[in-house]
């Protein structure tokens, strides 16, 4: 702060050698051909986040590579629930994908919580003006093949052993092998949407992160079964035996979810035994609806909440997984993504057209500051609605006690689907 | 369910039984003369609670007695803050004690949350229609002495080894010491307004009821100072450093608190030290209003959630601390107090005045239905503004997310608000 002439100097000075060396950098370029490659932004992993991210950049006019550890085929075996906010699904309007989205995407005007025979709906449209779209992460990652493929962007599959190098700098690359051979990819700016196992986050010295972390002591067994949706709205069912979730993918595709210890082999479970817990996690009258068939696919998650700040690390900047993972109480996974890849295309490309800078300094802050709340959001859905072990009776009492607030106040109810909705960016 | 033609005829034989009983006991009393007496409701506790009722209910035209263990000035001497909802300050109105209330009582249009330097003002007036009345609860307990006196009713001081006889027969009555003979009170219902350490909840066998208890790992250090106060609305903080809270009592008389380690003494805090450490605790700028001076009373109370249900066996209820206790944050334990004496005084007086015992059936779950609320709110503000020893950063970030959501959504604080003037009775 005492430093201003000094600071400013300082900065003319690496704005010179940024010049110099990028001169440098074009000049080994033409030496080397083939030995390099160069791009404006470096997209680690081809998930739905790089893939978006690509996307709004090459629009934008901005070049991108993105390098993709698995095939394509294996980015689409990855089934994800798709609850997208409306923010989510404007983006992805803005970004050209909205037609298949538009058609084949369920509006939910609301959903439900349940406690016992307790019913609470959350009028999600009715309390705030607008509802959820249902559409599989799957689909949106298919859509958005397509719309770069039909853009001819640069998506590199097989990538192996990625390091970046000189995020600090000015002139950062990165290395990664493929096909047994190694190769560079010279670059602006280095966008790490390479998931919580990623190489992007790891870049970042230990000390130059802070880690928060909450491991919770369940997860959730899953269960796709070709079956009609016992309810149409997603429905949140707290109950003394643990936490039930019902949920559709379309009118004869169910997605169903109970609370199961962690370490629990999904193996161990068989159909009947699932359906009929399950049953008795949700009202009565529910339960008795519940049409049941065989699973599809039967799996267990586990729950997580997971934050790493920042977000930024010189010319590196993390997205999506590879800095932070809610429960996937209050899906909120794939939503947090979009909106970290909203803020730090806006950065980008007025970075990289305009040469302002203040996006990209301020795209930590702005992310975090949106990202807590979610990670708030899906911590406290997750506290309200699980049974924890070894909890004493009077933390049950309080999680009745909340929804019991929730049946009784619009106020309340109001919070929750505002936040359920997402919260502006 | 399926015997009701018994069911109806056990109660036919028991109210001919009461019926026999209570002429047999109007002749007992006739023949023992001084020996006993007899009343229509015994109060047990002559707090703020058990002097409500008794107001209340000799309004009604229903006889009360109270037994109380200490003195008139004993029970004046007890100091608690009185930060009142609209609908104590309604209840304690239509019971004729509003005068100097409305005269002297302190009308808060809102209070504040901080955290660190962000200032959440919580606009109650504004968010809800209602305010906070601050009036101490000693000025609450002199009113009540004053109407009491005014209606000529029985107040007894000085009673030892209080026994509740009988709760669960149709004659109940309460034993106990006076001057060192032994008495008798006959009654129709005991109302245990006795507080935490009273002989009503313990009365109830234990296999009859069921506890619920949260003990905070801390207490608040609370200092009472003739100073003005630095904020005429009521300011809870949070800081890394711990809880503080800036009150006031009138316009030269403060109350401060600020959060330390269970076990803490009040006499190993000098008065610099604590305005020192308050000052850390409060946004800079409040800090540095903050006039300070001899403290006139120091103190450390301990924070405790604590229920015990249900609030009726036989013919005695539970009112008050003599069921649930409430941490201090948010204010809610007198007031909570009021709602259930509310509530009681009304089913007393349709039992007793009309014979409709509906209201004295529903009672415990009507107060309770209120009561837990009112816990979780309790539970959730001091969750949110305390620090907890050994909890994770990941914790901690969880109450800054949630008083930065605060401090953007005009839902959250409403909810916030609708809960601190406090919910519908």
């Amino acid at each position: 702060m005492r430093s201003t002439a000094i600071e400013w100097q300082s900065r003319r000075f690496a704005a010179w050698v940024a010049f110099t060396e990028r001169i440098a950098l074009l000049c080994s370029h033409k030496q080397t051909g083939d030995a390099g490659m160069r791009t404006q932004v470096a997209i680690i992993g081809g998930g739905p986040s790089g893939l978006l991210l690509s996307q709004i950049l090459n629009q934008a006019g901005v070049e991108t590579v993105v390098l993709e550890r698995a095939t394509r085929e294996h980015v689409l075996g990855r089934i994800r629930a798709g609850v997208l906010e409306s923010g989510t699904v404007a983006t992805l309007r803005a970004a050209g994908l909205g037609d298949r989205l538009d058609r084949e995407g369920f509006y939910h005007e609301g959903c439900f919580l349940t406690d016992g025979d307790l019913s609470i709906p959350i009028e999600l449209d009715k309390l705030t003006g607008r509802g959820v779209t249902v559409y599989g992460q799957t689909e949106v990652t298919r859509d958005l093949y397509e719309a770069q493929d039909a853009m001819g962007t640069t998506i590199v599959h097989g990538v192996e052993d990625v390091v970046i190098q000189e995020a600090t700098g000015t002139a950062p690359f990165v290395e990664y092998t493929l096909k047994g051979a190694r190769h560079r990819l010279d670059c602006d700016y280095v966008a790490g949407c390479d998931g919580f196992h990623g190489v992007s986050r790891k870049t970042i010295p230990e000390d130059k992160r802070q880690e928060f972390e909450r491991v919770y002591p369940f997860g959730w067994l899953g269960v796709l079964s070709k079956t009609p949706p016992v309810s149409h709205e997603v429905m949140y069912s707290n109950s003394p035996r643990g936490f039930g979730l019902c949920s559709m993918r379309n009118a004869e595709l169910s997605r169903y979810y109970i609370q199961v210890p962690v370490g629990t082999d999904p193996n161990a479970w068989s159909d009947d035994q699932f359906w009929e817990e399950l049953s008795l996690r949700l009202p009565k009258e529910t339960a008795d609806r519940l049409v049941t068939g065989p699973s599809v696919e039967k799996s267990v998650a586990p729950l997580r909440s997971f934050v790493s700040e920042p977000l930024r690390w010189g010319r590196l900047f993390l997205v999506g997984d590879a800095a932070h993972i809610v429960p996937p109480t209050g899906a909120k996974g794939l939503n947090l993504a979009v909106s970290d890849v909203y803020y730090l295309s806006e950065a980008l490309i007025d970075a990289l057209k305009s040469g302002n800078e203040t996006g990209i300094d301020g795209y930590s802050d702005r992310a975090l500051n949106r990202i807590w709340k979610a990670m708030r959001f899906s911590w406290s859905m997750t506290t309200m609605l699980h049974q924890f072990e070894g909890e004493s009776p009077f933390e049950a009492q309080m999680r009745r006690a909340t929804l019991n607030h929730l049946s009784r106040s619009e106020t309340a109810r109001k919070d929750l689907a505002e936040n359920y909705i997402g919260l502006p960016y």
